[in-house]
């Protein structure tokens, strides 16, 4: 099973997708973040956001998607950039016929360092264990994107077991 | 000349295509509002706006965009759920090749009623009365949609003016 995880932004766009392997292992199939340039209208910066993505979806044909849930940004202002950056990727998902989960950044720190205060360098240094790879991923953003995408995968886990059980 | 305003928004986003006539009188060729499900899942309603849009921008073919600029919500919450909106919106502008104003609601209003403190319905009564509405746009966000248009198309007036003077 193939899931993507995005961390969005109008400048710099995390993706992580990550492959769960039949023997439950986590192989990061492609990592990285979409730039935009900067100085360019807020609506060609979303163009190009919107039609990186979609390629990357295209070529990689993922099973699902994940975002973080945002609820504290430094200022409003913030929040409607954000928001829209979001918005774009959220459409792209759902233009490849995806279904997003979303979860909260506490529910991304649990999932990957096994308690919801971790810090940023912990998180990375778990999203490194975990996928198996010799460094810590960079730029920050692409990191951010993989976790969502682990805590996607062990929540997928999760709820297939429940399922099993009949809970 | 033919431009389209838009309020975005996740559950109502209003629109307004105003034609200027070349004897300079302004005339509402098409208003009204793309209303998404609640209940779906974001990037659905997303997808809802983003398509309707597209289809809206392809029959009417306008020149230009505008959308108003946001600094205040009621919540950050709230904040990013405009954003999302927004950002589908801006992009579905994009994709069909327009260029995108941004005004600020004080610039509307001082477009629309002479001055950036007139109440809502003010700004109604003056945009059925500048397009020769028999009757006050329905609903709120198509008429807010229809003011932003009109605040583009005298901020164009005044800037080819200005363009004219050679300022």
């Amino acid at each position: 099973m193939l899931v993507v995880g995005i961390e969005p932004g109008t400048a710099t766009t995390g993706y992580g997708f990550i492959r769960e392997t039949s023997q439950g292992e986590l192989e990061a199939v492609d990592f990285g973040v979409i730039l935009t340039r900067p100085g360019q209208p807020a609506e060609n910066r979303l163009q190009e956001i919107y039609q990186k993505l979609k390629e990357l979806l295209f070529f990689h044909q993922p099973e699902s998607g994940a975002v973080e849930k945002l609820f504290f940004q430094k200022n409003v202002t913030s929040a409607i950039a954000v928001g829209q950056a979001r918005g774009v990727v959220l459409l792209a998902l759902a233009e490849a016929g995806l279904r997003v989960s979303e979860y909260t950044p506490m529910e991304v720190k649990q999932a990957i360092a096994g308690y919801g205060g971790a810090d940023k360098n912990q998180v990375q240094q778990m999203v490194r264990a975990i996928l198996n790879l010799p460094d810590i991923p960079r730029p920050d953003d692409a990191a951010d994107a993989l976790a969502v995408a682990i805590c996607h995968l062990h929540s997928r886990r999760f709820t297939s077991l429940n399922e099993q059980n009949g809970d």
